[in-house]
């Protein structure tokens, strides 16, 4: 008998163990990757003069790495282009859960935490990658097809990219979870969906006529799931990178 | 003739400063006030040992202060009860922004960041109503409806309340802006707008029988904006606290 080898994880220490409801923790890569592709928006945490700073960004992954980018002007990227600790989260709220008390009033959601140092990205080939991949990895093979990038632009774009050092995923899927005795009680209680979704594409209302819509957008859809378009959008990019 | 009075705004300084495209800015009290009760989630940084930790969690706002909760046991609690610099974000993402360049590619997006110092409620009559309005602020009157809360749930319930010292709203809400002589190409550039809703209500499998969806609940409808629901539920919880 082979046994059965264990699914690569992060390592895991006091930094992300999942104290609180630890049966709510994921450390494994496929866990927190897929949330992770599954986003667009991520919050990025770290520290200036003591003081803790929480900003929003779109960001991506590339292996066990994290990008996300912004003028070069821009406070946090200067603070952190030596290395600074970072933590990246990323949250999908999928529901208000309305309880029989108020202590088991809850949400379900899905959430990753990633903690790494942040740098700077300054060889140009890898600055010039991530430029590409942060257009591609939401719309596969879109950089081929625009004005390309000057050197100016290329100039005022920081990258920051994170080696994720620690991460861990937290779960809550389970609706409503009252005490037992509370059940019988005549008090309603409800799992209150919440869904991010993709609205009608508003195409440019100066584009050039004969410029119509190009068929690798067709994942991003009215109606469809943005997690869904993003995770399928990832996927793409990243097998057409590899076999590129 | 007499002098317009200025909007009442948080004070600014390099901490709360918008520094990269400072035309998104906004201090005034309206503004940031609206972002933060159009949300559920937030995400609050804070600092241990000098790493910074990014973590989500459901909070409110009762004037000038915020409020959140979570086990007494928990890593970020425990850290923050003596008063602690945190930095809560809230972040609406609105669309994809595809545009004729790399560079121009973007998103649409309404957040908020507060700093302050984020303290456990130890008052016992300020945490009473702290336990109140975490459910009522979302379902406005709710919790006259529901099983009491007993003591070991109070006890068990750790609430952090920061006052908003500084605060800065941050919108973009311009889809495609391409360079001027970007126009004419023949490249497809296009908003695809984001939109969080509210799905269909699943109500709990164990309800005794004769228990129905409360009337109160009909602003959480099948398709409204979640940000619509919790804008609505927050005035009126408000409204009814304030007559109360």
């Amino acid at each position: 008998m082979s046994s059965i080898p264990e699914a690569p994880s992060y390592p895991v220490d006091r930094t992300n163990r999942v104290k609180r409801l630890h049966q709510r923790g994921f450390y494994d890569h496929e866990t927190v990757h897929r949330l992770l592709d599954a986003a667009a928006l991520c919050h990025v945490s770290y520290v200036v003069d003591g003081q803790p700073y929480c900003t929003p960004t779109l960001f991506w992954r590339e292996g066990s790495t994290l990008y996300w980018h912004g003028s070069s002007a821009s406070r946090m990227l200067r603070n952190l282009s030596t290395g600074e600790p970072a933590c990246l989260a990323v949250t999908h709220l999928d529901s208000l859960v309305l309880a029989r008390c108020g202590f088991n009033h809850s949400a379900d959601y899905r959430s990753v935490m990633c903690f790494g140092q942040a740098k700077l990205v300054s060889d140009p080939a890898e600055k010039e990658r991530a430029l590409v991949m942060m257009v591609d990895r939401f719309f596969p093979g879109r950089t081929a097809t625009l004005r390309a990038t000057t050197v100016q632009e290329t100039k005022a774009t920081a990258v920051i990219a994170m080696s994720i050092e620690r991460a861990s995923a937290k779960i809550r899927a389970k609706g409503v979870a009252d005490d037992e005795e509370d059940y019988a009680l005549p008090i309603y209680a409800e799992r209150l969906p919440v869904q991010t979704v993709i609205g009608a594409p508003e195409p440019c209302e100066r584009l050039p006529p004969d410029v119509a819509r190009t068929a690798d957008l067709a994942e991003y859809q009215k109606g469809r799931l943005l997690e869904d378009a993003l995770g399928e959008a990832y996927r793409r990019a990243y097998a057409d990178a590899a076999e590129g």
